[in-house]
């Protein structure tokens, strides 16, 4: 065993036994190779019997008689809590450099005065700074897998290989015009080939390509076929934008006589795995496709409402059979990769819209962040949840301090109470990461220092 | 001087000076003695010159010559941030002992299954042990100062005394009936006549007892008359709830033709200094009643959010001259006091009802925590700024890490990227409460003891 968490608390979004207090958890490579109330040396010792915890609500649970336990590290896990890690489901991760860029402005000043000419300025290393800098805030607060739209893609699969974590990165096709067209198809094929040929599935299939259309509004059918007709050649999954404006919405009924959705839908988008990101639009019927086709639904609460977008209606989508994911989309509209505040929001603003405080209780948003996000990548089968033989994915928070007492459901306090700055560990395929502001797979000073040198870049 | 930041960022919230970059600022006592532009020997040194932030984007101020500056303690500054010390100006501490106690559960069936039995539970020691909790909570995350209503507001007082934060306190009559009445009348004076003497404007004033009004719903004319006697009497601010539910706003246009507000407004309650909590249903005419007789109202986005309220009308608010303020609202209902989550939240659901992005910028409702709070507590001569003769109410935050980075504009990231656990220090009127994980005031260690103990009796 590599790792052991004695006397922990799990809160393992596994259906079957979704909160498990004073266990033992091992890890083995990189999987979790051992769950099982605890017979911890750590848990007979006086420290737990006069605990000054005001956190966890430590039940006993019956323990078996003791057996050796051996492991690399031992991690007391006296008032911690573990959880799945994090999957975020959209975002623009190398836009991490425009954080704050230009904020509170109308979105045609916005991103046609700054965050287009700014864009312009992003080199391949750039969006690599960019997209680690990402990635080290995304570590730092629990979440180990991301899916991702942006140019040089191929950059972005660099920068998650060399951090450690999950990622499902592509590059969109937009096109207003052929020329258009034949522009952005040159890269994104070639970006993507590079993606097939280096990362995508290679050695431990951290790293995937999807294929991607920006969205109905900024591309047209040719492109659209192209896109699945690659995809489906190489197995990919698809990443979209849905409905995001009420603009966008409206305009596409006008232009097409069809959602969207429908116009995904009719033109064999669906099809293929599929996250959507957004949906904050989508109609009723919308819904029922999006249901019967089995497209994920990335939701972006906060994104979504600090662009003035609206509030996509993902309660209904749950109850109609939708998988639901989260995403924190671009920093350039949220302006924090904190999963935590959009798994919170995510609830609050569901009881809101349903005017009922019991919509969208904790374990059905947790459930979005965490095995939502893996169904969305297309590793449910291996990750989402704490579950013996699962991947090792997992995040751990302290609870024995003020923020997190009292507790009566440790997920009740981790859906209401945390935030990604409680995040004392974050663990991808067995490996650590991330542990109490140290970032094992990045040089965080040069990070910093790159990124200084890009924001001259951006102000000059 | 006591202590002395060198080389330091400060969104002061003074609109004369908003954001003052290198800047020396000192404290002296309980005041901020010195701001300067940073003429720092810490400034000169190659630390700075090669700094690897990707925090602050550091301009160069001109700079004066060097003059010795001497303090008992100097803090170097570099890429951190000074911003006043936050208010939160509605809660119930308290409840703190109740975090997430029950959530997700219909109003009725949580108020009075649930959170009413365990309050029956509350003794004094608890009540001070929860107050405490709260506080502790508070400082950690950058709060220096709260406004509660809650029985037993001596405990409350004397906690918020020990702990060395500002609070108004107080204890709200609630009677539906003329016994009830008697009951309420009897402990909230015998209370008051206690803080009154030992606690309330004694000493250096943190303390301020005010008088309440539960709500209109929960009371009837003659205890509003008393309470207001009261209040003028001791020249006492007034706390009340108000139009907190479409319920509560429709019931009292049905028993009295008029709005809460109307009610209370024609009864002399809005004569007095008075923070009304909540205002989510308020019309246009209530704001107008609100801006005239200079009511602060306390917004608690989340908590009005969670418990499926609804959305304040606070951009309407301040655009007709009322002075609005922010609350996290107890524990129970929101769960967290991270005054962070209110402040972004604030800005983005005002966005969102707007359906415009320029809406309640940062700057806005950065304003709302801290000089409308101050404002609201009647201490905004002295507090909510950063500036010359202004105590020294004030949080640091560390800007170089990923979460801080990029950053274009320091008061656009503590609006949008921050969270209360970002917070490295805390200080109230000079002193230093909190400072990386260490509770200067508060015995932690036992407080959490005491939690623990007091979630026994929660749920046996």
């Amino acid at each position: 065993m590599d790792i052991l968490f004695k006397n922990i608390t799990a809160v393992t979004m596994d259906p079957e036994a979704p909160i498990l207090r004073n266990v033992d958890l091992g890890i083995t490579g990189r999987k979790i190779s051992y769950i099982e109330p605890s017979i911890s040396q750590l848990s007979a010792a006086p420290s737990v019997a006069t605990s000054t915890t005001g956190g966890i609500n430590l039940e006993t649970t019956p323990q078996k008689a003791a057996v050796p336990l051996t492991a690399a590290r031992i991690i007391d896990g006296t008032n911690k809590v573990l959880m799945p890690g994090l999957y975020n489901c959209h975002t623009h991760a190398a836009m991490t450099l425009l954080r704050g860029y230009a904020n509170d402005r109308a979105l045609e000043d916005w991103l046609f005065n700054h965050i287009f000419p700014a864009e312009r300025k992003l080199t391949l290393e750039l969006v690599y700074t960019g997209t680690l800098l990402a990635i080290a805030e995304m570590i730092s607060s629990g979440t180990i897998a991301f899916s991702d739209m942006y140019f040089h893609a191929d950059e972005i699969a660099r920068a998650a290989h060399d951090a450690g974590v999950l990622a499902n990165v592509c590059n969109a096709v937009i096109a207003f015009d052929k020329d258009g067209y034949d522009f952005f198809k040159d890269n994104v094929y070639t970006q993507s080939q590079t993606i097939l040929e280096k990362y995508h599935n290679k050695g431990d299939g951290r790293i995937k390509l999807e294929a991607s259309i920006h969205g109905v509004y900024t591309s047209f059918a040719p492109a659209w076929k192209q896109v699945t007709d690659y995809a489906a050649k190489h197995d990919l999954g698809i990443h979209v934008h849905l409905s995001e404006t009420k603009t966008e919405q409206d305009n596409c009924i006008a232009t097409y006589n069809m959602t969207p959705a429908q116009v995904f839908s009719s033109h064999g988008v669906f099809d293929l795995p599929c996250i959507a990101a957004h949906g904050v639009w989508v109609t009723d019927d919308d819904i029922s496709i999006l249901a019967e086709k089995g497209v994920s639904v990335a939701h972006n609460p906060l994104s979504n409402l600090k662009l003035a977008s609206g509030l996509a209606p993902v309660g209904k989508m749950i109850k109609c059979g939708v998988n639901v994911a989260i995403g924190t989309d671009g920093m350039a509209s949220n302006n924090s990769h904190d999963m935590f505040e959009e798994i919170k929001m995510a609830s609050l603003l569901q009881k809101y819209a349903a005017s009922d405080p019991t919509a969208a209780p904790a374990h059905e948003v947790l459930a979005m962040a965490t095995t939502g996000g893996a169904k969305g990548q297309g590793r449910d089968k291996e990750s989402g949840m704490l579950k013996l033989g699962y991947d090792a994915d997992m995040l751990m928070i302290d609870f024995d301090n003020p923020r997190q007492s009292a507790c009566y459901d440790p997920a009740l306090n981790l859906a209401y109470s945390t935030t990604g700055r409680d995040v004392d560990m974050t663990i991808c395929r067995g490996k650590v990461l991330y542990e109490k502001g140290e970032y094992k797979t990045i040089d965080i000073e040069k990070l910093l220092y790159e990124t200084r040198q890009a924001m001259k870049e951006f102000t000059s």
